[in-house]
C-alpha cells in the first residue's frame, strides 16, 4: 500500500456527487480512477474530481494503483459490483442499501466469505457528530441500562414518484436508517417488530401501496423498547432527533441549522432558522467521516463497520416493518 | 343555587387532601360537608378544610346546602358514591378512574342515563395549562392536520407493590392518563392499539405480571398515529412532555421545574435543576383548574367534561393495551 | 390583632388596581376600608374590592379595623400618608418611589424614626419568584464570589408623555428597579455609579431632557461591577432577565411568557411567543408575593423589608446615574 | 501570481503554531519559507508543516516563490517585519495586535502609505462563524437599528504572570478583541469609553497595576451603546457572547462545546459539557477562514480587512478604556 489509499469510484450519479468532492479533499484518499459503463459520464466526474475515467470493469480491477473500490450505483447494482470486487480482492466501501432483497444480499454476504476482503456499508449516520456522541455516551454507561431509544426522522418534502417507486417502499428506504442507528446505540436487534403506517402527505404514494407516515416498535432481548417515526414532509425542514433513555437519566441530540443564531423579533422569541437542508447537507460531514473510517480501518487493517452483515440485518427489520405495517401484526425479522 | 356551590367532600384518603384545600380556596366553591364512614376520618379532614363531618351518606345526600359531590373515595366504590349521588341528583365530580371494570363502567353511565346530573371525570392532565395550551394550539389549526401525537410520562420512582397490586395495572393506573390526553389533543379515538411492555425497573412488578415500562402505539381513524412511552423509574424527576407534528409545524410543551434559573457550573452549562416532583406538585394547578372547570360547568348549567363516556373510553383503550401487551397483538378497543 | 390584618388602601389609582384584587385574595387580609379625597373614587374602588370607601383621613386612620396601610396614591403624596401612618402608629406598605427627592425621603426616614412602624417598600422585582429564587442562589453561595451582575429591562413602548413629564426621568422612574435588585442580591451599594443615556426611541422624550435608552455601570466595594441596561422599547416584549456571575459559576433568570410551548413551522424552530405583556402581568404574581411578605412581617413583629432605607439608597443611587448621564462622568452616591 | 498563493510564515511560536498547520490544509495556500532568526527552530516547523526553512530575512523577501508573508513573531517585532515586508512589496497578514503603542502603529500605517500593499490584521474573530452570521444579520436591517451591543469574554483560567506582564494589560490584550468585534457590528467608532476594572481573580495580577475583571461602556456616534464584560476566570470554561439589541428584534450568539448533546441526569436537566475549550479550540476555524479571506482578497487583488487602520483604532480605543479604568473617567479614544 502506497502513503495515501488509491480509490476507484463506481458510478457517477447522485451519490457519487457526494463521494467525489469527499475523497478528493481527504489527505489519505487519493481517486484513481473514476469508472462508469458510459465513458462520457465517467469523463466528466473525472475532469470536476480527478482520477482517470473509464468504462472498462475488467480494468478498473485489475489496476493496481486501485486499491479500493467505492460503490455508488444505483442499487439494483451494488450486489454485481460487489462480487467482481469481492473477487479481484479490491477492499470495498457500498453505499446503503446492500439489496432491497433479503435474497441478493445474502448472495453478496457468501461471496464476501469466499472473498474476505474489508467490506463497508454506507450506513453514513453511524458518522454523524451528534449520533456517535450519543452512542458513545449511551455505550460509556452514561444513562445506564437502556430502557427507551426514540427517533424523529421527517424530511422537507415527499421524493419525486420515480424516486418513491423504485425506493422498495418507504420502510426499506427510509426507516431503515433509523432502524440501522437504533439497533447500533442499542448494541442488540429486535426479535419482535410492529409498524403502523399512514398515507398522510401524497395520495399518490398511498395508491402505489406505499407509505409517506410511519411509526415503528422494536421490542428488544433486553427488554428495552425502540420507537421511530417517519413523515415524508415536515414544514420546519429535516428534523433528526435522537433519545436515549435509560436507569441513570437521557441524553438528546439536537437538530443542526445553518447559523446558530437565536432569533427575538416581533413575532416570535428565542426563535432559530428552519431546518432547511436535506441529508445532502445535514450529514455532509458523515460522508466524509465514512470514507475517514473506511480508509483507517483498510489502512489499518482491521474490519469496518457497519459490515454487510449489518446491512442484511437492518433490511430484515425493515422488510418485517414493512410486513408489520401491511399485515397489522407484529412480526419477528428473518435474520 | 346559592352564590357559591356547596359541595360534600366524599372520602378522605390521599386524593381527598389533593381536593380538600382546593375547594377551601376557590373563590365559587363552598365545602359544606365531608363524608366518610368513618366519622373519626371526616372529622379530621373538616377541621382541615372545612364543612361539617359526617358519616351518614343518605343526610349527606338528603342535604339541600349540598349542591354537588366530589367523590375521592377508593376506586372501587367510586360507583357505588356515583349511583346514589345521580340518584339523588347531585351533580357528580369523579375521581379518575370511574372503575377498572368496563362492566362497572357501564353501569354507571346506565345509571346517569336514568338520571342526568352534570358529571365529570377528573382526568385532571386536560387542565395543567401546558397541555391546555397545546391541545388549543392544535385545534386551533396551528400545526394543520394532525400526523403524529407523542406522550412521555417517566415517574421518579415505582410506587409501593401494594399499590401496584391494587392498580388494576400498568395500562389502566398510569398509561389511561396518556391515552385520555391522546385522545383528547386528537379529538379521536383509536380504531387499533398496539403495546409493548417490559419490567426493567422493579422485577417485583413483573411477578405480578405487570409492567413497568410500556411503549404504546394508536392508530387512529384520520391515520394520525400516537406515541406513548411510559416508565415507573425516571432519574431526573417526573418528566411530562406531549409533541403534536402536523402538516403545518410542531408544537411541545416543556416540563415545569421548581425554579426557572439556568446554571452554568465547571460540571454543567445551561443546567436546569432536576424534576423532582412527582404528579401532585406537578399537576397541582390541573386540580385547582379541574374544579373550577366543574364549578363553572354546574353554575352555568353546560355539561362538564371529561364526561363519563370519555372515563369509559379511555378505560376500552386501556385494557386493550394490556390485552395487546398480554397477547403481542395488536387490539380493537371494545367501545 | 385579629386573625387576619386589616388594611386601608389608600388612593384608587393604576396601582391600587394593581393591590385591590390581591389584597382581595389573600386569606390573611382583609380590606378594611378604601380611602381617596373623592369621595365617589373610594365607593367605586370599595365596590369591586370590598371595604368601606372613605374620604375622611383622619376617621381611616382613627378606626381600629384598620390594621396597617397600603399606600397607592400619586407618588408626590406617598411622604405624606406615610407621615399621617406613622403618627398614627400604623404599619406601612408604600408603593415605590417613597419620593423623587432624597430631600423628601429624609423627612419619611425621620418620621418613621420618630414613630418606629414596620414600613415597607414597594420593591416588587424582589419578590419575583425568578428573582427571588436566584438571589437565594447567589446567597446560598452557588457561584462564590460574585465579579458581575447584570440586568436587561426593556419595556415594549414608551409610556405617553405626560407620564414622562411625571416620572422625574428614567433613572428615577424606571432603571431605579434594576438598582435595588442588583444591590439586594449583590448585598451591597456602588461606591461609584456611571451611566450613559441615548435618546432613540422617541425624540419628544429627548426634548424634555430624559432618555429613553441607557446603560448603567455600579462599581461595588467588593470589586463585583455591575452593568443594567434599559430601554422603553422592545418589538418582542417585556424583556427582563438577570445574569449573575461568579468565581464558581453563574446563574440566569429567564423571561416569562403566556405559554410555554414549543412552536416549530416554516417560520422559525424552537421559537416561543413574543412576550407581549407589560409589568403589571409579568410581575402579577410579585406583588401579591410583596403583600404576602409585609402581611407575614407585620404579623409576625418582624421588621419587613425592602425598607424605607432601601428606597432611599436607590433613589440616591439612580439621581447618581442620572447625573453621570447628564454630566459624562462617574459620580458617587450621596448616601 | 501562481495557481495558489505561496507564503512564508513568519515565527515559529505560538501562534505559528496555530497557522502552520492552516496553511498546510488549505487549497489555495502554499506554504514556500518558514522564517526564524534560530535557523534550528524554522527547520523544526518546515518540518511539520512543509517549506523551506531559513533564517535569512532578505533572502526570504527577496525570494519570487514568497508571494506574500504571514507574520505570527512576537508583538513586539511585527512593525519590523511589517516595514520589511512592505519595502520588499509582500502582501502581509500581521497576527493582531500590530503593536502595544500607537507611537510604533503610526510608524506601520506610514509605511504601508508609501508601500500600499495588501495588509490584513489578524483579528480572527470577525471570521468565526457565529459572530460573521451576527454581524451580516445586523447589517441586513434584521434587527433595525441598533441599541445595544453587549459582548461577554470569559476565559478558563489566567494566563501565567509572563504573559500578563509582556500583554501590555488586559484592555490592550484582551479587551481589544472584543473592541474590534463591536466596532465592526456596530459599524462605527466610539465618541467615548468608560472603563471599570477590579482584580477578583489573581491577587498578582493586581500587583502589576493590572486588571483581571473588567467592564467596558463605548458610546457610539449613533446613541448606540456598548457593553464588554471581561473576566480573565470562568468556572464553567470559555464563554463567548454576542448580543445585538435594537429597534425591530434581537439576535444572540450561543458558546460553542465538543458535542451538542443534551444530558439529563439526577443532577441536572437539559445540561450541556461545560465550554472546556480555549481560543485556539473555540476559534480555531475563525483563524483558517481569516487565512482563506486573505488569500481571496490577494488573489483578487481587494484590500482585505480588518486593515492596520482597523487595528489602529482597536488599540487607540483599548489605550483609552485602560486609561478610564486608570483615572476613574471616560475617555475620548485618540484616532
Amino acid at each position: 500500500m502506497t502513503e495515501t489509499l488509491g480509490l476507484a469510484l463506481m458510478g457517477t450519479g447522485r451519490m457519487a456527487h457526494v463521494y467525489g468532492p469527499k475523497i478528493a479533499a481527504h489527505p489519505g484518499l487519493r481517486l484513481e480512477m473514476v469508472f462508469n459503463p458510459r465513458l462520457a459520464s465517467a469523463e466528466a466526474a473525472a475532469t470536476q474530481y480527478g482520477g482517470r475515467p473509464s468504462d472498462d470493469l475488467d480494468a478498473v480491477l485489475a489496476d493496481p494503483a486501485v486499491e479500493a473500490v467505492v460503490i455508488a450505483t444505483p442499487t439494483n447494482t451494488h450486489v454485481d459490483y460487489v462480487l467482481r470486487a469481492a473477487e479481484a480482492g479490491k477492499p470495498i466501501y457500498c453505499e446503503k442499501p446492500l439489496d432491497q432483497t433479503l435474497e441478493r444480499v445474502d448472495v453478496a454476504l457468501a461471496a464476501l466469505e469466499r472473498h474476505p476482503v474489508p467490506f463497508m456499508l454506507g450506513f453514513n449516520r453511524r458518522f454523524d457528530p451528534e449520533n456517535a456522541a450519543l452512542q458513545a455516551a449511551v455505550h460509556a454507561g452514561e444513562i445506564g441500562e437502556v430502557n427507551f431509544l426514540m427517533s424523529t426522522s421527517r424530511e422537507p418534502a415527499p421524493p419525486p414518484m420515480d424516486y418513491v417507486r423504485a425506493s422498495g417502499g418507504y420502510f426499506v428506504d427510509g426507516v431503515i436508517h433509523d432502524i440501522d442507528l437504533m439497533c447500533w446505540i442499542a448494541g442488540e436487534r429486535p426479535v419482535t417488530v410492529y409498524a403502523a403506517g399512514s398515507c398522510m402527505v401524497e395520495p399518490a404514494i398511498g395508491a402505489e401501496g406505499d407509505w409517506d407516515t410511519a411509526m415503528t416498535t422494536l421490542t428488544m432481548p433486553s427488554g428495552a423498547l425502540v420507537h421511530i417515526n417517519n413523515c415524508r414532509r415536515c414544514a420546519y425542514g429535516f428534523d433528526q432527533r435522537v433519545e436515549a433513555f435509560g436507569a441513570k437519566g437521557m441524553v438528546q441530540t439536537r437538530n443542526h441549522r445553518d447559523d446558530n443564531l437565536v432569533r427575538w423579533t416581533a413575532a416570535a422569541t428565542e426563535a432559530r432558522q428552519p431546518l432547511k437542508h436535506f441529508f445532502l447537507e445535514r450529514y455532509d460531514q458523515s460522508f466524509y467521516n465514512a470514507l475517514d473510517a473506511f480508509h483507517a480501518a483498510v489502512s489499518g487493517g482491521a474490519a469496518p463497520t457497519p459490515s454487510a452483515a449489518d446491512g442484511r440485518a437492518a433490511l430484515a427489520i425493515a422488510l418485517a416493518c414493512a410486513q408489520s405495517a401491511r399485515e397489522g401484526r407484529p412480526v419477528a425479522p428473518a435474520y
